[in-house]
């Protein structure tokens, strides 16, 4: 019997999986952060222990491919440089994928249909017989509307904004502006630009639970969110021309767990692109996508 | 005779003079980029380097005190390590200012109102009496809005919704795309994440050659640069409750030298601010402001 290692690495974890061809899982173990753009040393080095311990395992012998789904990995060089750090370190074969792809396979497998996924980043995959294509994930410089990121980062913009207008600071800003330690505005560029993408996506745990007490402003932040996830998910779905109903999966703690982000994206995606058939799966495991993508590479080759 | 070391750290130069307390500029010197922002260690040793060639000239042993305006300067901890940094390769009296204070300086003196830069970042500085703020200078993550950095990312932005999209690229988005060798719009995500804000910014001449040709979507960009550096000069003039007509000086390559911005700028401001009394020298060294500085700081001590 021969065994798959999948891994999932995101921006706050990275999971990895032993399963064998009928997506039994045998093994799961989980370390730190493996998105490559918050940090690509250390997050290559929590992948490379998530397989380590995977190989060390008593089913390690019998695993023959590792499938990666990462997070960040078409940024910069960094696909060619993971690549070379892990074949530094195993002889198997490796295929490694966007995490998008990876969490696709274990959502909708070879269906075409659309998953969009909200964390840290923002971007939603899709897939039409051969075609396939992206919108979003262009990373936080350039794009991640509907991310946690984007979501952190126009709360801030809002502090910067009353300290320009001289306005007194919203309920929101001043639980912000406490939790970072800081008393003024002008202290938030410190945090700002000290901090990494990962740290600052992280506030928006601040931001939801002022959200769950009533504060107005924190709940439009994600209302905002949902309706730009529904705008990605539905330019994708034009773009691949996909039939009616679209088959739609989605992952990430906002549109997993984040209710105001929840309700608005499936309220403004059905009134963009009409009937829509929720794949749900609260237990799925992205990394079980593994399963399909290896069969899928290994035919082909 | 005493002179004054004045330096004016920015984006792309860092000008260095030696000047008497007439005002007269007895020696110049340029050396590379001296926004603390876009690399503190690159941006430090230029700043050094343009003190050492002031020191080394003729005039070297007669200058008692050092005034820098520097960019980027309130950001992480950069004023404190700038601060060690100097103080262990000389023991003259320096000054460390915000680059927007030392041009006030030049273009204003002592007395009230605003002065608006807007090379690759963007800020308002003012001063009202013993009042003085801030507007914008948040830097690229929070704001910079009216910016080279923010022209040519929005520029980015529209071949990224291109994309996802699926519609075909602009006439500008191609001239960009070709600019940065990128065959597809993906391409464009490596390119962004790997330049440093001082290159990113530079892209914006390429949008300024295509505006003069008359591409009526690059012009687009400068006018909106224009009417949102008008918005944050309305927001300073509010906040520091500045008498009419508004002593109002500008500086930066966007504002001195691309007739698309300065002629929105203009004509917004007006219409926001009524009155205005533009203070304008063409001529004008921003690091002839040590020496108003000089003399504020050293009467004070």
């Amino acid at each position: 019997m021969t065994y798959i290692i999948g891994i999932d690495a995101g921006g706050t974890k990275t999971n990895a999986i032993i399963m064998d061809r009928q997506k039994n899982i045998l093994f799961s173990v989980e370390v730190g952060f493996g998105n490559l753009q918050v940090d690509f040393q250390e997050a290559s080095c929590h992948i490379w222990k998530a397989i380590t311990k995977c190989l060390g395992s008593i089913y390690g012998e019998r695993c023959k491919v590792i499938v990666a789904g990462i997070a960040g990995i078409e940024a910069k060089n960094h696909r060619v440089r993971l690549e070379r750090f892990l074949r530094e370190r195993t002889l198997l074969p490796i295929i490694l994928v966007n995490d998008a792809i990876l969490a696709y396979h274990a959502m909708l497998g070879n269906e075409d249909g659309v998953l969009t996924i909200a964390g840290t980043g923002s971007i939603s995959y899709g897939r039409n017989g051969d075609k396939e294509g992206y919108t979003g994930g262009w990373g936080h410089l350039l794009g991640d509307e509907g991310s946690s990121y984007h979501v952190v980062m126009q709360a801030f913009r809002k502090i910067t904004a009353e300290a320009d207008q001289a306005c007194p600071h919203s309920s929101l800003s001043r639980v912000l502006l406490h939790e970072i330690s800081a008393k003024r505005a002008e202290e938030i560029k410190e945090f700002i630009y000290q901090a990494n993408k990962g740290e600052i996506a992280a506030l928006s745990v601040v931001v939801f639970s002022e959200a769950v007490k009533g504060d107005q402003e924190a709940r439009e932040h994600f209302y905002r969110a949902g309706q730009e996830l529904a705008k990605q998910t539905a330019r994708l779905y034009h773009k691949l021309q996909l039939a009616r109903p679209l088959k739609l999966a989605s992952k990430g703690s906002l549109l997993e767990k984040n209710l105001y982000v929840q309700s608005e994206y499936e309220k403004v995606l059905s009134s963009m692109v009409g009937d829509v058939e929720w794949i749900r799966d609260e237990k799925n495991v992205s990394a079980t996508g593994a399963l399909s993508l290896a069969s899928h590479y290994i035919e082909e080759e």
